[in-house]
């Protein structure tokens, strides 16, 4: 059966023209002047796909937005513009009213942490589906491609992984995490952060990067086919938290760590050299950064343990197709 | 009850601080290089909103595109770059890839005629909803903005109108169209033409114009509000095919000439002096200009037949939260 990414590769890829860099990496570039190119990307999110239909509009609004910005920070761009197509459902106009005015409240109140403009726009009814198109600068072929990453590339990854699934097992009733447990994974999965200040740091520093939205294996997969390389991951150097631990003999512990969606971190690969200064970068903007791997010649992507044993992975990460 | 229009002013709509035009125009404008603006611009069809489940999905992969191209010849911009955000059912995959491949070849086929660019998008499960983003190149300061008209402009609508509310009328079992009626009707509805080329032509001899897709008296009165001004439009004069002509004493003639939808032409005003020129390039792009009326100081649009009585019109144009 096809993926979404099978569809895109077949109906809808073209080789770019007019424009510096096409379908297939976190936003296409186009030649602005002459010291900046624009990067153009754009997300959707859709009701009881991504989320519920009883999600807080406010945190939605946040939340349509981060995951746009999160696209400019897989760049390494500033986010400049946006709009933003609205399909909302026909229900009474006090609760749409309601709904909406807390909607704006989280999209504004992100893009102006960002000084991102909303500049255009559509409504319509409709099923709930809000499609958010960003545009950002990004200084002259600098823009972080998935197809730069270099042989024997450290791989890294900010924040921590898996506290997103582990928020959505839990409102699936999968599981019950305690109060504590929730105040680490909930935002994670509601109110991302988009790693916008570190996506432009990296510019100078990184080869390739892209934002894990799909699950550590799907997104990290993407750098590697892009790249046309091969990288091996240690499984007990993915930075995850302490609710993770709690539940790290769980069945599903390593699907949620190394498949779960929604995390909105930077997965990066840079050259050896650049260690150092990564590990500054981490702490002046107060963002773990962590080493979890190497990119290597050849094909495929493997996961061992500090045993040495190769761990099987067959679920590679959230489609929207196969799920 | 608030309606679309309402929607986007109430809760989406800030003044432009980065962009030189922002909400409330066929495209916003943001400053591309010192020749050039680009007009960007985002328009939906939702599945059961705009179309009915069952179109061709060739012509729909037609229809999105056209949609917006029509956005960028209002601004008198150029067409060159596209995102496509598709949200699809997960009915059986061999429908759908049936499907995907005539909606690209419909899509792909009105893109190569004006050479515009898929960059990027986004595909994702769910209720059908087709989401494109445009942007556009303008020469600087030259866009067709809506609130630029006139007093004592003439106001000129290109093409006929009415044809594709008659085809829905057809659709709807509300009338049945003979195969020659038809002929004329179906295409406006399902392969509407955009006019790219009169937009580009109109810069330097209209003042505003606007595409006419949610009905003559909703469009036009949106360059009344922006312009702040009034109009008089002679209700003969506004141009229709004899397929309208056939139905003019059926009880919804006028709301499908006035209010129909989805007609696609453009709506323009240019002062009198220029009324040679509109002629002669009427000719030169073989595309039926007609002046229809006149813009005024004041507020209100008014609508007047041949013996002078002025026509009721209650029903503005179509409203996705009010109809």
């Amino acid at each position: 059966m096809e993926s979404e990414f099978d569809i895109i590769k077949h109906y809808f890829t073209r080789p770019a023209t007019n424009a510096l860099l096409g379908v297939g990496d976190d936003a296409a570039l186009i030649a602005y002047n002459t010291t900046t190119d624009l990067a153009i990307s754009t997300d959707t999110l859709v009701v009881d796909q991504h989320f519920f239909a009883d999600t807080d509009p406010c945190q939605l609004g946040h939340k349509v937005l981060a995951v746009n910005l999160s696209d400019m920070a897989a760049m390494g761009a500033i986010p400049r513009w946006l709009t933003l197509a609205i399909t909302l459902p026909k229900d009474e106009p006090q609760g749409r009213s309601t709904w909406l005015q807390a909607f704006a409240h989280g999209f504004f109140a992100l893009a102006d942490r960002y000084q991102v403009e909303l500049i255009g726009g559509n409504t319509t009814s409709g099923p709930l589906n809000i499609c958010v198109q960003i545009i950002g600068e990004v200084a002259k072929n600098k823009a972080l491609k998935r197809s730069n990453a270099q042989p024997n590339d450290d791989i890294w990854i900010s924040g921590q992984l898996g506290n997103a699934a582990l928020a959505l097992a839990h409102l699936k009733q999968q599981l019950i995490l305690s109060h504590g447990a929730l105040e680490v994974c909930l935002p994670a999965l509601h109110t991302p952060t988009a790693r916008v200040e570190l996506g432009q740091c990296l510019i100078d520093l990184a080869h390739s990067a892209i934002d894990v939205s799909d699950g550590l294996l799907a997104d990290l997969g993407h750098i590697l086919s892009s790249s046309n390389l091969a990288a091996v991951i240690q499984l007990e150097t993915i930075p995850h938290s302490w609710v993770w631990n709690h539940y790290a003999s769980h069945p599903q512990a390593l699907e949620w760590l190394l498949s779960g969606g929604d995390d909105y971190e930077l997965c990066f690969t840079a050259p050896e050299t650049r260690r150092n200064e990564i590990q500054a970068l981490s702490r002046e903007l107060a963002i773990p950064l962590t080493r979890i791997g190497k990119m290597l010649q050849g094909k495929g992507l493997s996961i061992v343990n500090s045993a040495g044993t190769v761990i099987e992975h067959t679920k590679k990460g959230y489609d929207h197709f196969l799920s």
